[in-house]
């Protein structure tokens, strides 16, 4: 027999932020104010590490009578909650970590617990539901999606990246039409994030349309790049017009396996290798081959938190997977990391579904070879095809004094 | 007597490219179509270097049917027809490079030349009109002013600059969003544009609203700079909260003189050192003297061309701009760029003017004293009643697939 600590629920956010994040935290706040089984629900300030602070937002307190704010929050890029890059303990090794977090559970009555981020994140829900199931406790544990990467595997695709993929093809757009001002050659490489998978490089290409024209190459992680096979590209676009546009994703690699961009010096804490500067890497190159004009551009943050110009198909999704992860818990699923699963381009058509979250934990999507040509240089149309529904349908998030206005919880 | 070609028109874009110059374009265009003095409008691909090719649109014809056409260039970046830089040669020491042009003028009945540019771009209008009064030649010269760095002499502000401001502005409210998830104590510097004024980095103060925050820190090139001022400035802040947001002009100077991101060995052909890095190195030094997490963020070009967030106010000025340097050229006036004369902040009004273009050729406007406060880290009062009315209004563009729409010409 199971042990119920209660029916309270507590929701956090971890990983890196994005346009869309808050969308999701928006969703479970909806859908725990509708649900019949869940009472209060408490937000953990900075994810994990506010619960075992007990730095706790009373989310269903301060929501319960504002729509507006709800509506906000969507619109809000950053983790309104706060953040946390911290990796749960293996449970064998050190169970006093799970008994003091699972004391405070009990504490605060929580039966569901919805965790809000990337694969790191998921690997905290996995450990969780384990943990609570191997000691006999009744807690509810869902993963939420999201990361600007898209490389989460088993879902369609990631709450987040969408959003992430307009800013990109909207930044490629606009950028085309500056670098076409002058008429002398000139090389202009922009550096994308995406450490192993090159989504959101890929999705450069989106900004190529009847009115806007976007990169003429794309390099992606996934397929291996090579300086000389670069100048070929670019002295064969040169025959056709002077200014060339080139995506590159910052985790890039040379046929030896080294990041383009690499400074193998710098690790973060999970011992992922800190990469800088593939654009910068790639534009002294050219310059030194051509002695042309060269450019170099990284997007870096920005991209992750534009929300000014999100996409409506992302936010929306964002906001029902949320929502979608109450009724999951509501009904009994633990263990579960809520998802999308599309049932049609055309018309885009998703569905939600979940997926055990063992399987999506620590692991990577890239992208698949038959979205990459056969040049290593571009995407396909089957790619395109899957990226374009993704960006689609605009905001009109408020604006006051000139610029958006964003939700913000008051300090704990 | 001055000798008059003909009543037809040529306008030209030049130098760097703004979010607004294509409205100023725009303007120009609307002006004559409702002209009565000017017949066909010659648009000149890539600046006063078209004219001496003969490539020209004819944009009398292109747009005569086509309101929808002129709308979409006003939210069009980049120059639409082109840019170029070139500086005109001193008319004394090389007549023979004026005759040849006006060669061309007179084969295409131009009686009237509008510029659309910066300073350099002034200085051509200023070339021009002097030597066509100098030799008879009844050629009405106006300058349009644009530029993001808002650094011409004379109008109130450029158009352009509030457009970029305004994504200034705008990314800085959500870079701040960003910046503020995790609770460990972390410096992210932001480059901006602006190389000898610092008015685009000081609109990123407006990012401090009641809901959304701005940078704690803003250096302009107008304030001496010192690594160690600045390292007790992020001391002081980290007193009261841990996440440090930092604006810094491309251009700010060391106390000896030198850029602080400068690369002395890089200077364009027109002698000005090129820079690189401000924000590279400002972060750097943070790393060296704390040890902190640090991120440096360099908005490059895309501040440029953001067209999808430019200011109403700016478009609708830019284009107003246009139609203005139409009507000033009816009515006999050269060697005049028109401008903008501030009548009133709140409510903010305005009227157009004309200055005499030579008094604004080759000089640069910066960021007055009473506009910065007296540490020379943050912007005054003064200054924010100065900019906020500038990125005030959303443009809402129009989007297919997911992406902002562009006009385009026909290569010629």
């Amino acid at each position: 027999m199971f042990k119920k600590y209660g029916n309270n629920a507590v929701v956090g956010q971890s990983g890196g932020p994005t346009a869309a994040i808050n969308a999701s935290l928006a969703g479970v706040i909806s859908g725990v104010l509708d649900s019949k089984e869940i009472d209060t629900l408490f937000g953990m300030s900075n994810g994990i590490d506010g619960m075992c602070k007990e730095k706790l937002y009373r989310l269903s307190d301060i929501f319960s009578s504002s729509a507006d704010s709800i509506e906000l929050l969507k619109f809000t890029p950053g983790a309104a909650l706060g953040s946390c890059r911290f990796k749960l303990p293996d449970p064998d090794s050190d169970p006093a970590f799970y008994e003091k977090l699972f004391i405070l559970f009990e504490k605060y009555g929580i039966g569901y617990f919805f965790y809000i981020g990337g694969n790191d994140s998921m690997d905290t829900a996995a450990k969780l539901s384990a943990f609570s199931i191997k000691n006999g406790i009744d807690l509810k544990v869902i993963g939420i999606p999201k990361t600007i990467d898209n490389d989460l595997v088993g879902t369609d695709h990631t709450p987040g990246f969408g959003s992430a993929a307009k800013f990109v093809a909207t930044t490629f757009a606009e950028l085309s039409r500056d670098t076409a001002v002058y008429s002398q050659k000139c090389v202009t490489v922009v550096e994308v994030m995406g450490r192993d998978a090159g989504w959101l490089t890929a999705a450069s290409a989106l900004a190529s349309t009847e009115s806007t024209d976007g990169p003429d190459l794309i390099y992606l992680p996934e397929a291996v790049f090579s300086c000389d096979a670069c100048f070929s590209d670019i002295e064969r676009i040169w025959e056709k017009h002077p200014d060339i546009l080139i995506a590159v994703s910052e985790g890039v690699r040379l046929p030896d396996g080294s990041y383009l961009g690499a400074d193998s010096t710098k690790t973060d804490k999970f011992g992922h290798i800190q990469l800088s500067g593939a654009a910068k890497v790639l534009a002294d190159r050219v310059k030194e081959r051509f002695n042309c004009k060269v450019r170099s551009i990284e997007l870096n943050t920005p991209q992750r938190c534009g929300a000014h110009n999100a996409s409506l198909t992302d936010i929306n999704e964002a906001f029902d997977v949320g929502k979608y992860a109450v009724s999951c818990a509501s009904a009994g699923k633990t263990g579960v990391m809520a998802g999308i699963c599309r049932i049609s381009d055309d018309p885009y058509t998703c569905v939600y579904r979940t997926f055990d979250v063992n399987e999506v934990a620590n692991r990577v999507k890239r992208v698949p070879s038959e979205f990459i040509n056969e040049n290593g240089n571009y995407i396909t149309d089957k790619c395109i095809t899957y990226l374009r529904p993704l960006i689609e349908g605009e905001c009109s998030p408020p604006y006051k004094n000139g610029i958006p206005v964003h939700y913000r919880f008051k300090k704990l």
